[in-house]
């Protein structure tokens, strides 16, 4: 195995998010806040770096489990470094809780354990929220896009950490692809915050919730979430945009250079859009009754739906107050989640249709022995070999929630709260239901409990193996 | 299709049926009890038969289509035909419930939506248990021990009967598999029958008693369940006989022929006692502080434990007062099951072993793509169509719980009566939490979701095909 390339990955990777730390350092600036947490914390990242970067790698030759691995300690030092400025700045005082807080920012899972967030320094606001923006689209890819890499191996790294069941290469160049990625995800996050100031939102506010819905990771400035703009226009930007940032992004590629058509044909869109029209049109007729006609329930129905099904999780209103049957739905949307290729989380919505698709082939190939059905997704055959790979994921996904459920009851909370916050983790949406919905909070678990939920917001961002390895005998074998 | 075989499989099911029904009416007569509603039930469930015998099959071949829709068949119309003692005799006057309570029996789930068992008369009572007896290793292979039918061809029908990711057949012939099944099944019987006796239980109860764990469904006569007998002895006679009835039944007959050593190799063998023992043990120190002693915990554990993982669902605790953990590895239980093979529901336990082994395989190759691991059971190789046919079982397994629960939650009770409803009912348990805890009731529930219930009890207990193409395309075309 190949560590010296590990270590020089891990060591960019630091020393690229220390610089993204003087991000947060001048907004603390601007408002007069004390910033010497922020300069600290990043000195001792980027010391961090530099001293990996000692360690020269003989061969820049990587491999599948090099790439994995890599992935996997990647996030979790970033998990580890990113909570030092909340510890130092006194903001989130203990160690454990602050990386919580940050791992929930990094895999966009948005789950807090603050119970005053307007009390926040807007530095640590703004990088709590930056975090989104950081993990949404992946920090690996990003350094990919700015830094030379050796060129074919880098697919190792963006096959771990890009989430999705296959990693559709835009171009020839692994490198071009991640800048594509990359230019598309900032123009709308721009056009976003704009939208966003041009409905009243202060240049901070809007530019903050623009990360939290651009990651669709959920983290607001407001106790209240959405809820405290109180504006229908803010709310249909961010819903509308979390619609958005939910497709895969290969599709606004295909738009840019022209190939609309092709882009409209796309299955998992279809799919996407039908969930999102049901779901919508479902939870309204379920809580009409419950608001001022069929028109407000129609837009708390929307917005919340989109905020379910991207796994962003901002909050309007408090749904474990409405009927079981559209609470239920929301669950079934946090285990959907959005499409593959998006910065949503959740098993995504190419998965689920496979998922479907091949058992009604596979039941269809038991009832007719003699018949041979096969699964095409997109006018094209998917191999078995495929298939396999995502019921076998299905499978650690759920066994991953109900051990995490089991391990999470220690606590003494009820089977819905630690159900649904295991859920809501992996899939890295934030709010679940009983004490964790969304006005709960994550503070009703213990440290021991926030760690192994930290751990399982990582296995859901990044979609299981590269934290799987890092637990595995490979992970510590020499050859 | 060969839709006149079905038709003379379904005839000799609802005869023999009717002919079973003459139990009950005989106990009603030693008791004293007024019979007419099993003599009428009985004739009309006869007659019912006689009318499908008219079809004359041109042809008695029948393939794996056939086979799955007249096992689907043949339990659905068990569960109407079943039912209508409990409406004539008035005892359980709503049809729905009736039906539900009978299906219950009959997938040996042991949910009850009685509240008053005890006001119930003994034919009744009888009825009710003895179609734990008769589900429990199923009514086809009970007609294919007894009568004569078309060798090579049975073996679709028992293949759809019998629970277990593969059927072994025992000896060449179908026929002779059955028999042997059904006199161990019986032998079973009978010893646990005497050994409760001599625990001070009436022969009535005893015998009961016997129906509801060999078939590891559930029913008591007494409305505190077991806990009525407050006996140490009979809660160890039950959770020992849960042990035996438990494992695969293939294994007895490699004891009956001398080849103990090979059954004792049998990995579900010893996972399975691994699981027993590690939930005993765990559950004991989770709830020994609010028991007095130790050894008292270990009794309650050890019953409840036996009690949920083979699906019987006897109470004795009123385990939704036991620490959130405790319970939730109760759930845990509740997925996996019973050995296939053996008259406990559930996944089973060795689709769990190869979940597991399967995804470790996999995963390996994901991080060494070079490497070729192959997947073992017993010594010897698994193929990739069993272990990918175990992931499809996986999907539609948790699939059904998830749509289970979201119909189940229009009735507006919580997320965890719910959930657990769904999966107890899949997974033919009975009791679950909250609501439907052990001294909870299903009464809970509306009528129609009484009736998606009783039909995801025959999902779980025919795992799942044979209900499935009752739903299919398959099931209304021609050819």
């Amino acid at each position: 195995m190949n560590r010296r390339m590990i270590a020089r990955i891990l060591s960019m990777v630091l020393i690229i998010y220390a610089v993204l730390m003087v991000l947060p350092l001048i907004t603390g600036l601007i408002y007069g806040e004390s910033v010497g947490s922020f300069v600290i914390s990043a000195l001792i990242t980027a010391g961090a770096g530099l001293l990996l970067l000692s360690f020269k790698p003989r061969t820049r030759d990587i491999f599948a489990r090099e790439g994995f691995i890599a992935v996997g300690l990647a996030w979790v030092l970033m998990g580890l470094f990113g909570a030092l400025p909340f510890v130092f700045s006194g903001q989130i005082p203990n160690y454990i809780d602050a990386v919580f807080e940050t791992v929930s920012g990094l895999t966009t899972t948005g789950a807090t354990i603050l119970n005053d967030i307007e009390g926040m320094s807007r530095s640590c606001l703004f990088w709590r929220s930056f975090n989104h923006w950081i993990g949404g689209m992946g920090v690996l890819v990003f350094i990919m896009a700015v830094l030379p890499m050796s060129g074919e191996h880098s697919m190792h790294i963006m096959r771990a950490e890009v989430p999705g069941p296959t990693v559709g290469k835009l171009v020839p160049r692994a490198r071009e692809t991640a800048t594509i990625l990359y230019v598309i995800y900032g123009a709308l996050t721009v056009l976003e915050t704009i939208l966003l100031m041009l409905g009243g939102m202060s240049f901070f506010d809007a530019l903050l919730h623009a990360f939290g819905t651009a990651g669709t990771g959920g983290f607001s400035t407001k106790n209240a979430s959405i809820a405290a703009f109180d504006s229908v226009y803010i709310e249909m930007v961010i819903a509308v945009f979390l619609v958005l940032f939910g497709i895969n992004f290969n599709l606004y590629y295909f738009v840019l250079i022209g190939r609309l058509k092709e882009a409209l044909k796309s299955q998992e869109l279809h799919w996407y859009l039908g969930i999102i029209a049901f779901s919508t049109l479902f939870i309204a007729a379920g809580i009409s009754s419950m608001y001022d006609g069929f028109a407000t329930a129609l837009r708390h129905s929307f917005f919340n739906t989109m905020t379910i099904i991207t796994t962003a999780g901002f909050g309007t209103e408090d749904f474990v107050h409405w009927p079981e049957y559209t609470q239920m739905l929301i669950v079934v949307l946090m285990f959907v989640g959005a499409s593959a290729g998006s910065t949503g989380g959740g098993i995504k919505v190419s998965r689920v249709m496979l998922l479907f698709k091949s058992a009604a082939a596979d039941i269809s190939q038991i009832f007719h022995p003699r018949s041979v059905r096969r699964v095409q997704m997109d006018g094209k055959r998917v191999d078995s070999s495929t298939a396999r790979a995502v019921y076998v994921f299905f499978f650690i996904y759920i066994a991953t929630i109900l051990f995490g459920t089991f391990i999470v009851s220690f606590d003494g909370n009820d089977f819905t709260t630690n159900f649904t916050a295991a859920l809501s983790c992996i899939s890295n949406v934030g709010p679940g239901l009983s004490r964790v919905g969304p006005t709960g909070n994550y503070n009703v678990f213990s440290l021991f409990t926030k760690a192994v939920l930290s751990l399982i917001m990582l296995i859901g961002r990044l979609e299981i193996y590269p934290i799987l390895i890092l637990f595995s005998k490979s992970m510590w074998k020499k050859k």
